[in-house]
């Protein structure tokens, strides 16, 4: 049984709360049982942190152990070169989703630090990109 | 039936013959058989031009009519205008796919001038990307 | 009696049918008739294609013939060096003309390869442009 | 009867005299009194300064009561955020005119402030440019 | 007996007749015989096209079954990541060619995408160029 | 009795009366008489130009003079030096205002010449802005 | 009663101890034990953290619960997408303060990511400054 | 005898006053005397505005008629490219003047419109600049 | 006895396990027993986090206390200005090192926030470079 | 008999020792024996230094007396000026080569001082490049 | 006596010879006996070098021991920081000179990183700006 | 016995004389022999040249004989491709030092052309960088 870790970064805590137009108004826990109930061959788990830092660490906790990473790191993709080292460090594949379509909103949005050391990433696509990626990870 | 039209540009022809290392050995229409019999429920047909303005006119054709277009505009992603504003003009659905992790390779691959105005881009999960975009479609 | 080719570029065999806010409703080839019918004199021809070197090559053919040229070369003006190239080879005058005022558009539409080598630009009046661009043209 | 006013920046008082490989040895002023002849239905009346204030206050005057201004801004079309911003606070319609063809000149003509906030711009074809102008302003 | 194709761009076919101050007077066929003449050791064979498609798919078609191309892309040098994709795709060895000395005309000439993909450059010697390509192919 | 001038400049003049959804309908005639009802212990004089030369002589009469001076040079901000260099000649302290929030409005008008020679600045607070201005000159 | 909480970022907590001559010598406790004595009609809180995340966690608690937010956000002021985020997800209106121009010192500190999702800035007018800010948000 | 114009520019009437360990404390019209006192032979003329457009006039006046003119635009020099066509577009030949040294100074100080269109720069040598300008307008 | 800390941080905590082709095998725990025999004299201490507050709260924490601090701030090195502040407000003597030599590396990598706040710095020297900045620390 | 010069810049003494990989492992002075052979109605001279100033001194010493020089000057391309003045100022044609092809190499090696100022450039197809460069020059 | 140095760096030595049209034909020795001639009271010495170090190394010998140097750096004065760093290190003050207007030239040569560490600057005076520059040192 | 040399650049020879704020007052020599003293072990010699090729000849003698270079390039640091590639071309490890923090002062001190191809650098350590670097060496 494939583990995967699904890793949210800062404000999609608020899903379902923030600005509802551009992320939509359900809650990412609700999502994720979703998510749990359509892949039951999966063995999944969720971490949500609005610390840089604290997501570094999770990437180094199991990037080592779990079968892949799907992450939205939210503002720090645009920012964050310590999670982008994290995710080179580690031996699983990681694939990054955003909710919204970055490349139509602000230009600082458009460039990923995340991106070149992923294996792949899923834009624009609502919630639906984080099953999109567990189904890449899948095969 | 959902209708959907998977449109390649240029040199994607060559696929299974140039830079395997890169793209892989399968040919994509080997692939498209493949993605037919995956998607039973979808009436898929598929296009590939090197030409830029071929490409716009295709879009322009079947961006009226069906009900979704999955492209991989190859080089052109990067240097077109002309096809951007094709999708901008049509109201199907556009997903943006490239097979390779453009952010991984040279910087002119980083830009697209596509991505704004499509409704989401899978970048870098090899031809899974086409088979995750029509599942996006679907939906 | 004066000679004086319309060239048309890519996505302008939409007109009407793409997004009218910007552009309007009528099609191009009614409002052709209408600049016939307004310019008696003149020996009018039309062309349009969504290919650059289709461009490239009308210019050639028609810029050592007639007597002017009024372009509209959409999305070309802002990436083709080769269309650029072909009005500056030829003897005819060239006047561009856009229908929509590029400059309160997306910053990519600033900047024209052809309006250097251009004898002179009508920007943002519309189809009305066209007839202007005749009118320069007439003397 | 329409009323318009053409407004000309700084150095335009030198037509005729100035560079007239450029710009042409007629003065604006004998040009401007064949315009009149030109467009009897027209009120027309002509301001020039070198100064960029009181191009800024001709707007405000002439902006709320006028039905449209032609404007030559000269070297402020590329200088003056305070004149692009009285152009936007009038309600009049406004069309910018040069008479060079900027974009074959130094790059630092080759940007507008105005340009974003007129209706549309005629550029490169000589005195003839505001005639032209006139024409979009009575249709 | 080796092969080699010479493959050039637009406005190319306009050689002889346009700018000749830059480009000299003589047709390219003209020239083209004159090297046959010049190399009865090599096959050649010429191909223009002033579609950057057609440029595309022409390099895939000759790039897998001959031992070299001589090839000016004219503007599509400064522009098609395309044709530059090709030229990486096929096992021929590629040289780029330019009749002028691009350096010493407009910046937006100083780039050749296609530059970092050939095996090298000769530019700013005439149609001489192309001779001294052949010869380098030769070797 | 401190006393402080408050300067306006280019298309301040037309508070109340443009683009009322950003700055307000109120004229700030209308506003300068509150103010002076606001700080009965200031001697407050209002002087408005849309001539960048008269703010600078302005300016320097004032700067000798006056305990303050609260200015806010609307378009002039963003590209004038001249401005600049008169609040750095003069001793009085000087605190720039903007109404609107220029932060989130046209990237042009993000730069200040004069924010580094000034004491500080009150930007986006709508008239209010005035007030605390010559509050925080009060103190 | 209105509540507003104010929130200092990072080596704010050494005000008065660290670089006096830009940032003075008082503590930012006891000035905001003299705030809460200036506004007793506000329900005033205060918090600092050196961590962009608790930042981003605290914007999130009080900014859908208090009336009002003043923040300092010291250095990520200039590289945190993340709180901008938080900004524009809550309903309370934000006035950014600092407490030294930042506009004459390093260029790096001209940009500020929250400057546009606040309602206001107050720069430069050192402690005064969220003086001010309470009083913008008391109107 | 020759006639010659020394024009000064924006709060260059502060001479003596304004920031003199950069400037002096000399003011301008005690040196002119000096410089009349020094230049018997010549016949010279002072003016000095802070309006742009009255240096723009002035310049058009005298650059007729005299036989050289003497300029330090001040801060007009990095912005106003309406005195640099002003200089242009007049036969005298016009020398630039800057009492200190802009280049040990600002980065926006750095660049000068008016330099490449005038015949010369002294820059740096204080008020003693004026004199050498004078010097080589005479030979 | 001098007292100095190293303080390490985003993914540094990985040494050992971490891309060992560019940092080594040997885990920074084991380094620093084999730094404390080698420097008898001196008090060291480690601390490491992955948290930029963290690094800044430590910074405040030491800096006014030991005689000196050892900074690799890895990832934060280039994004962090909270962290140069830090380094700014104490007094303590800051050396920053680098294991590998970051200028043979990303682009973003060649740029540091923290450099011009340091004494010094010693990069690409591996492990080594810890030793040297003690020893550097010690005169 | 035509006389033409071989100029070679910094580190190509080392052909042959530096880098063969990229170079090659033949000296030049092997080399320049072979051309001697290959060109026996060419007066052939070899100059060699890794100073800038005496390539400048050798190219103004021959570049006045002999019918062309041909220049590979090496790292000096990309930074100097001086001897792109130098050839300016000789009538002599001048040939630059490279040996590698410079543009598949760092960012910094694209440019070349010297390329607008030759006739032109031959680049990347090794030594067999300085023999092409002799042909150009004897027709 | 005060003993001043003239300085010219690459290819001044061919004054007189190259682009004279750009540079008059006077050798720069011809042009120095007559400066002698012209300032009996100061004991003038002259060097020229096209190399770099040279220039450097007579900037130490001559900036301890003189009263003044006249440096015309040539193509140095857009890419010598070592010369820059000369003229810091000596006590003697420094005029730039340039024959040419070099802000009418290429883009390349508008920087001097001479100009900052210089007295001063005289531009595009031909060679009556050495003897400016003499005068100036003389006061 | 291991053999090392220091290669020191332009403007070092003044050391001790030369800005001694921010360089010491320690001439080089004497250090030298401080250095020599310290590490009886190490065969250390010395050279210092202004002239950049000087650097690369001396680079190229000892970098293929000795066991390691320091070098301090000085001013060509910044500027010299040359010397980078003379250090590439060699076998023997370089380490880079400068004694003042580059990064403190002028940005165009920040890149450093020979950084990349170095083992290390060592900066802002004064002259004891050099031994550090020779420590550095030796293991």
């Amino acid at each position: 049984m494939k583990k995967i870790a699904i890793i949210n970064g800062p404000n999609l805590n608020l899903l379902g709360k923030r600005e509802p137009h551009i992320y939509g108004s359900q809650t990412f826990e609700a999502y994720f049982k979703q998510l749990q109930a359509d892949f039951p061959k999966l063995s999944l788990q969720y971490f949500q942190s609005n610390m840089e830092g604290e997501l570094v660490t999770k990437i180094q906790e199991v990037g080592f152990e779990l079968d892949g990473i799907v992450i939205n790191a939210g503002a720090y993709t645009h920012t964050s070169i310590a999670i982008a080292d994290a995710i080179s460090a580690v031996p699983a594949p990681v694939i990054e989703v955003h909710i919204s379509n970055v490349y139509a909103r602000e230009t600082f949005r458009h460039h990923s630090y995340l991106a070149p050391v992923c294996k792949g990433c899923i834009v624009g696509l609502g919630l639906e990109g984080y099953k999109l990626a567990l189904m890449a990870l899948l095969n």
